[in-house]
């Protein structure tokens, strides 16, 4: 067991090795991915793992979501935070770091069952003393404003006086080892000293002016709690505020540093009263508090987990790094708060600055409405309070309804650029916002595909069904009639595949737009009939007339799909037969595509190979549209020329490869994806943790192999097809109100358990089943 | 020669290698005494030597000599003004620094001869990229306002694209490594772009509110002066403003980076016309401009290097460590500003806070009044300009007159701390401020001093004479009468010797305030039958009356020297014969006393041991009122017995050995003290250069081996004794008026030039001689 290399102070809260991440020495070459690997996160907040001391490698972060900033960057992104983590030990003014220290152990580690990071490192300085400093740190999951500290530090060999850095450094830009890119988000508004002991900095973001505030204290004991802090002085060093305490230490005697820290913005209090709430959660700061909280946190997580958990008999590294995807994703999530949503990378990274893309509502959407669907709910309102500049966007576009920006923050309005700076300097123009789409039909998708999980009417009456018209809307605006053919067409639009751009009639978007528009009129007709006052308003609401719906009627029977001469084939979008033959024929040793010899010959775009499941992407959402060997045509087809560029590709390639018999590959898929970050497969960890994949590898367990699925009746099938390498899966969701323990062994025999909610009719193996 | 070392493009603005100051390899161990070493100084301002692209291990200081600040410290110090010299440079992110990758040529060569700094620096990144960087830095000695750099950036083994961040840092401190001491001094008040290209950073100390405005541009050339920049962003970091620029590079070219940087504060202007004087000094800058001002720059140290060199003939290493002292001392003086002084490690370092001492009046003003007398006036009238203060401190203190502070920094307030914190945190109470009073006396030698080799009336009359008669007013009421041995005596007082504190009755200072009181009473003298107006409006200034006068006649005729009993040994203190007897038997490699055995049965303060020299220096200062026989057995004396624990000391044995016959011992002392910062003696010269240290040098040099004096007669005198070493000696001087260059051979023979001013009569071995 990994504890076991830790003290006893540690250990006893340490879990067992199933539950453990670790990282077992220091690589300043691997320091920015295991920053993002060990990133604590609580819904509200988001610390990456940097060391408490700083290192010469480091992108230290803290996140808060829903406070994002532009200045003089190109988009609205999440602003770095003060970063609270600093506290540098010295003696004899000798910093502690691995940086400046010779390395003796060390050992950091993630509980993911109890979301805490662990470390051990034992450090000789050059005049040969000897120092073990252990500890844990976590964001509380209780008071999410609180993030927590404590250290064991103990001189082996010497005695002297610990000179101890309490730090807040407001000095943090987003970028930081990017010239071209650097940028600082936020103002200083106020450096000082807490009334008795402790510092707090206040700032503002430098576009919308938000003030968040942050203030700490710490304190030095021994093992019965007594203080050891023999001076204390605060400095006011710019943006920084450094509490400088110190004590005498003894060899062989442990000393107890711990550091409480809270913040608070101005959306969650208002501006005057920021201070007052960061003070009121330090105020009662005891040699306990830290103990109470990481209980009350515990608690909370365990209680996670209990929804959340899929426990896997026979491949314990994989259920290790399944259960590593499931731990971000949930840590990330906010069950309080509606008007923020989840950034690709999470909040352990700065790329793509925070933004939801369709990533939330077609790969984590599912995870979060089967296993919390309260948490859930807050997505999908998340993008009604944002319909209204979807509708902007539309209109400022020339189209009718409501058009999703590709790029979603606070305000709602497309922070995709328009340009982008390669690393060279060179600019040249961005065409996703202009021509990627098909979210807006995604994020119909998540909205209704939401309602059939959870059968959440109110959401569906208050929220739901306007964004599903609205979207409805938009595309039988953007498609045009050919006149010739009579049929409905999408130009110059780009599809999931970003390495075509633009093109005509992608088969993806055009069919996700044709199923918007059919589920809009489905609504309108289920309205009608069942909630007629409900049909009045949101008609009225959004000015929706019988004309338009014919409109709608006749675009979606019109809608052209393209596709190859057997009519089994399709055709990623127009004319992509007709590109250079490219085939994907070596595999890395991390079973990742080579890329062809063709290349270095003719250009990518001028190619069939593809980024990411495009075609297959559809088949997967729609798969009920499609029989069985159409879709193993397209599958086997696309997939020997997807280089899964993008990570949200290889966890759909592993589900439909269950879907349509190629079992093995589904599993290589599935790998592929469950350790894309503790792997790095991708090489852009440090940048942060892949999201949508996240989600992915939960549908590929639950989806994929566990064959959890919705029938056109709206009922729960489960149709398992178990790797040979598992023995047993286990895991819950809920669904339509109650929750089920499905539990699926090797013999894909089924047994499930209703722990909550009514009883329901499932449908197991094609056979219907009553849970009760 | 080192300049064979450069290119083309550096090495013609070379001198040749006995005026360069080397540093052949990087280490990080040694890199905060090379800071301090290749500090640039201009009498305005100092920046230390720091790399522009940054350090693990630096204390990147630029000081502006008057501007001090305390905040959370414990004294007014030099406040680290805005870092200016950050250039940094970036292929694909990676930085070229010295930390960052592998160091395949290191070169930095400090020109004393033009005060300039060069580089070479060949770098290899961890892609094998090689860059050869090289450059030069200066402070202007013509525009003191400005700082400039020249890179010459050149890719050896790969095109790219460089690159550069431009960066004026505010967020220093000072005291940066020491957790404990760090301070923050200044706070922002402007941080932003101007107008075409280029940053600006307003600061203002914390304290007093004095504005500090520094600014900068930075242009990328080809060799033709075109400009290179392919992009330009400013940035505003918080307390940093940062200017990206980037340009192509090719493999082999060479491209040119100058920046020039602007200061002024409010000393200078107006607060409300500083940035506008800062503006107007980058307004015109072009590919000519850094050339143009080098040109200027190098021409003044052309003209201060005629004045002041020191030219011996027959051991190169040692004259250029004797060069390197004269060149760090004036190149920090000001001739242009009255109101400030040279800190006790000149502008070069953080220890000592900037404070002049009586270092300054008995050290280095010697150099200043015989080598640049109008400097040299300066400093006697900052300590004229501080007289109200020195009264008040008098006053405080329960005395008449006016009393110096032990360490005096801008408003003459007393700057030297009551108490002192260890490293370990404890304070214990520091005496010197308290019985140090000695300066007071160093003081008006100082400025009486100055008036023998100035022969300049107009001082004493309006400044020299207040400052002579208000200090022996301070030292009449200091001593006490006592009734029965009807003698003045100084209870509780600490001599040069601070290792005992306090005393009684030290010699030194008994003495200096006996010579305070004569000369007052000699100036009164010579004022009422000379210059009776002056005289009645300076005792009606400060209302000095005959009553008062007799009692300083009677203090003169009756102060107590305490003699051993033979009558020739001086007793230190009282009581000081009685301490357990100690004598320095070892020398280490580097010639420094090693501590007795005595040391670890027996206080410091118990012992015999002394810090520096006390019995000596005041022997040396008023050498005629001693016989040599007296001063011989004085020395051999406590020579054993001094550690050499202040760097003031080594100078003054060396001076004294040459009066005393002791020649071979003063030759080692003069390399000791030559040697002292360039070869580390003192173990602390990464906190600023030993400035006292530096006048004694050339003191040595000039009073000793030259033998250069002043008999009572007020003629000037040479009685040369060179060592065996020297062929030959040469050197200029000022004398009442007049330049002369006094050359001495081998046998002592002297001869003497007229350069300017009027004939004099000077005593050469004895001889009197009219130089015309």
């Amino acid at each position: 067991m990994i504890r076991d290399l830790y003290s006893q102070a540690i250990n006893g809260l340490m879990s067992s090795d199933e539950w453990i991440i670790r990282q077992d020495h220091y690589d300043p070459k691997t320091n920015l991915q295991y920053e993002s690997l060990f990133c604590l996160a609580n819904g509200y907040m988001g610390t990456r793992g940097a060391h408490e001391e700083g290192t010469r490698v480091s992108i230290p972060c803290t996140y808060i979501n829903g406070v994002f900033d532009k200045s003089e960057t190109f988009m609205r992104e999440l602003a770095n935070m003060p970063n609270w983590l600093g506290i540098k030990l010295y003696i004899d003014k000798q910093l502690l770091s691995v940086d400046e220290c010779e390395i003796l152990e060390f050992s950091r580690a993630l509980d993911i069952k109890k979301s805490i990071l662990f470390k051990r490192i034992r450090l000789r300085d050059e005049y040969g003393r000897e120092t073990l400093i252990e500890g844990l740190r976590f964001v509380s999951r209780y008071n999410i404003h609180l993030g927590a500290i404590k250290l064991y530090v103990t001189p082996i060999n010497y005695n002297g006086i610990l000179e101890v850095e309490n730090i807040i450094d407001g000095s943090v830009v987003n970028f930081c080892d990017a010239p071209r890119f650097k940028v600082k988000h936020t103002a200083l508004v106020e450096n000082g000293s807490l009334l008795d002991d402790g510092e707090y900095i206040e700032v503002k973001t430098r576009d919308f002016g938000m003030h968040i505030g942050t203030g700490c204290k710490i304190k030095l004991f021994n093992d019965e709690g007594e203080n050891l802090i023999n001076n204390r002085q605060y400095g006011s060093f710019g943006e920084q505020a450094i509490e400088f305490v110190d004590c005498p230490v003894e060899e062989g005697k442990t000393i107890q540093i711990h550091k409480l820290t809270s913040f608070y913005t101005g959306r969650d209090v208002c501006e005057e009263k920021i201070k007052d709430a960061v003070l009121n959660d330090l105020s009662q700061f005891n040699y306990k508090s830290i103990n109470e909280e990481l209980d009350r946190h515990t608690k909370i997580y365990d209680a996670m987990w209990n929804d959340a958990d899929i426990q896997i008999n026979g491949d314990t590294e994989l259920n290790r790094a399944i259960r590593f995807n499931i731990y971000h994703l949930m840590s990330t999530a906010s069950e309080q708060d509606d008007r923020i949503n989840i950034g690709a990378k999470l909040l352990h990274g700065e790329e793509y600055g925070g933004h939801a893309f369709w990533d939330t509502e077609l790969f984590m959407l599912p995870f979060f409405t089967y296993v919390f669907p309260n948490t859930a709910s807050n997505l999908v309102k998340y993008r009604y309070h944002l319909l209204d500049a979807a509708r902007k966007n539309a209109q400022e576009n020339g189209f009718l309804g409501a058009k999703y920006p590709w790029e979603s923050a606070d305000t709602g309005e497309e922070e995709c650029p328009d340009w982008t700076i390669m690393p060279d300097g060179s600019c040249y123009p961005c065409y996703v916002a202009k021509y990627e789409h098909h979210v807006t039909a995604d994020v119909a998708f998540g909205a209704y595909n939401y309602y059939q999980i959870t059968n959440d009417m109110d959401y569906l009456l208050q929220y739901g069904a306007e964004i599903i018209l609205e979207t409805a809307r938009f595309w039988s605006s953007r498609f045009e009639y050919n006149h010739e053919s009579n049929r409905y067409e999408i130009f110059d639009v780009t599809g999931p595949d970003e390495w075509h751009e633009p093109v005509d009639n992608n088969c993806y978007t055009n069919y996700m737009a044709k199923w918007n528009i059919q589920v809009g009129l489905s609504l309108i007709k289920m309205l009608k009939s069942e909630h007629p006052q409900e049909y009045r308003r949101i008609t009225a609401k959004i000015s929706l007339h019988d004309k338009e719906l014919e409109l709608w009627q006749k675009v979606k029977e019109h809608v052209y799909l393209p596709k190859g001469k057997d009519g089994t084939l399709f055709e990623q979008f127009e004319g992509y037969f007709d590109l250079t033959e490219a085939i994907i024929e070596e595999y890395n040793e991390k079973d990742m595509p080579v890329r062809p010899q063709i290349l270095k010959s003719v250009r990518l775009s001028e190619t069939q190979l593809i980024k990411q499941a495009d075609v297959v992407m559809l088949m997967y959402l729609l798969g009920s549209e499609f029989d069985k060997e159409t879709q193993r045509v397209n599958y086997d087809y696309y997939e020997k020329r997807t280089m899964h560029g993008s990570s949200l590709s290889p966890s759909i390639y592993a589900i439909m490869g269950l879907r349509v018999g190629r079992t093995a590959m589904a599993y290589r898929y599935l790998r592929r994806a469950a350790f894309i970050d503790l792997l790095d497969l991708q090489k852009n960890t440090r940048e942060g943790i892949h999201a949508a994949n996240a989600g992915g590898v939960w549908k590929t367990v639950v989806f994929g192999f566990a064959g959890i699925s919705i029938n056109k009746e709206n009922q729960l099938c489960i149709d398992p097809e178990m790797p040979p390498q598992w023995k047993e899966v286990i895991f819950k969701i809920h669904f339509h109100g109650s929750q089920l323990q499905i539990q699926v062994n090797c013999e894909n025999e089924v047994s499930v358990e209703l722990l909550s909610g009514k009883g329901i009719d499932i449908i197991i193996n094609g056979k219907s089943l009553r849970v009760e």
